[in-house]
């Protein structure tokens, strides 16, 4: 994919409105951004999923949630999900009198591991498939799907991770594009992740980072970046030079000084480890499943070990 | 290709004479180095090559050159070449009582296309050769020749496309390694010279970088070296937005008024077009040929174009 038109070409201009009864299930994976050296442009999908059930009816917006975080989340239209259901409509011209949403939710809140985006994501995906299931216009493109939840998200690795699946390179455009390509993960590659029981906000961890860096670290970042690619495509032995960073990590280390902590041990244990996203959660890049061992040291700093899955792009289900 | 020794392990502590009379010919490409976002480690080796005999004599050094700037530089142990030669020989506790070198030079000097990284790797690949040749200890690997011509260098990129040929994603460690992988090219990717008749020096244009840059460029640019990956290997589509470049082409545009000029000319009608090295040429890399439009273009900023292959590594000719 190379083209993430801000507005679709041709975009109609003419209101049409979809019966009541429409019913889409949509699966949408969590996501890790920033991998090692790539800050805002490298992600990976892990297989935790999140479902989506929207349907239409004939007057206003009903959520119901449950799993993660279910009491800390708004049970309206200002809901997440149901916003991204909005905004999936409204760019296809298309609307509904009313909307019931079942959010069934695994990924972990506020950790780090991309459940924000697989929420906007999942509301614009259910969207399509209404849009589809409606029939009269197509759905979206995933270019279009990247590129809303883009502009949702602020940056685009976790969103376009969550729509194409596997590992994921993107990038942004002055003018306010969200691009991303996918890229097939090397079959031997596994992921590891490490969550903790605390929370983080990306806006406050965000904060840290300075407006500029030296020359040096940059230069440091791209070729561990562009190394970062081929580590994970064609040569998982790469992949702990590959995750090295000097763009981010170090600068937010004293807001996550437990998740810091873990990243230096387990690489001190010679494994790839990087901050997931803003953290707190850290995930660990490797071609063998980590030991007791490695359990144990995770659980020292207060984080549970858990082996995944690359995740798959969103999909609807029957 | 994941380990490059800064010095061999288990390296010789005698000194092994080669007898006078063996004779070794090898053949080494041109490259780009810089490629797009890639400052420092991303090059690509083009299909120009300069080719170096070395033959083993009873006393002295004596340097034949032919070609390229064969006016331009010494006939002794000074010359690039043969201080290659020495290095390569030394490295492996080899020693010679006489060379003589015979260089035929056909990649441009000082125009950013990798000239002097290809004797320096010429003459380390003729030292392997004549090692080989004696058989008593075995020649260099791509790793030695690597780290060596780094040291030669003080940077990979260039040196790196030469031994490997392809395209090369090279990295560095604070404790002076130098590292490169190489990743085959997509079979569509074809690439342009532009070749100026003035010449360019590195020292001078390196000065131009600050030391401090935005941190929004150095995202910028890891997130295109990600993408040039892809791009290069696997999707070239994607090269105009992958060779996009925020850290040093701009900054040395004062220096290199003409080649900014043609650069910004070449992107203005669609061609992924980027300083070569340290200038003066500019290459491009698209799949398809440029035309006689393309060719005027750069004749109007006063450069030739010149379509080439992309070039295989250093190699033995018999």
């Amino acid at each position: 994919m190379s083209a993430s038109p801000a507005i679709r070409a041709g975009a109609p201009d003419t209101d049409l409105a979809l019966a009541a009864g429409l019913r889409v299930r949509v699966r949408v994976p969590a996501s890790s951004a920033n991998l090692g050296p790539g800050f805002d442009c490298l992600g990976l999908a892990l297989g935790i999923y999140d479902e989506v059930t929207v349907e239409t009816t004939d007057d206003g917006v009903v959520v119901n949630v449950s799993g993660a975080a279910a009491d800390q989340v708004p049970r309206d239209g200002s809901h997440l999900v149901a916003r991204a259901v909005a905004r999936g409509l409204e760019f296809a011209g298309v609307s509904a009198a009313g909307l019931h949403l079942t959010c069934v939710n695994v990924i972990p809140h506020s950790r780090g591991l991309g459940s924000s985006a697989a929420a906007v994501v999942g509301g614009l995906a259910a969207a399509s498939a209404l849009i589809a299931a409606d029939g009269r216009r197509p759905g979206l493109t995933d270019a279009e799907l990247v590129q809303l939840s883009g502009e949702f998200e602020g940056h685009p690795d976790n969103a376009a991770a969550s729509v194409l699946g596997g590992g994921v390179v993107t990038w942004m455009t002055e003018d306010g594009g969200y691009f991303a390509r996918r890229v097939d993960t090397h079959p031997a590659v596994v992921a590891t992740a490490f969550v903790p029981e605390f929370e983080s906000s990306t806006t406050v961890t965000r904060g840290l980072l300075p407006d500029d860096v030296p020359r040096a670290d940059a230069v440091f970042n791209v070729s561990r970046a562009a190394l970062a690619v081929v580590a994970l495509t064609d040569d998982p032995d790469l992949l702990f030079a590959a995750t090295e960073d000097r763009l981010h990590q170090d600068y937010r280390a004293p807001a996550l000084p437990h998740t810091h902590a873990l990243v230096t041990a387990l690489r001190a244990r010679g494994h790839a480890a990087t901050v997931s996203g803003a953290g707190p959660a850290v995930l660990v890049l490797g071609t063998a499943e980590l030991d007791a061992d490695d359990a144990a040291v995770a659980a020292e700093h207060g984080f549970v070990m858990t082996p995944l899955l690359i995740g798959e792009g969103v999909s609807t289900l029957p």
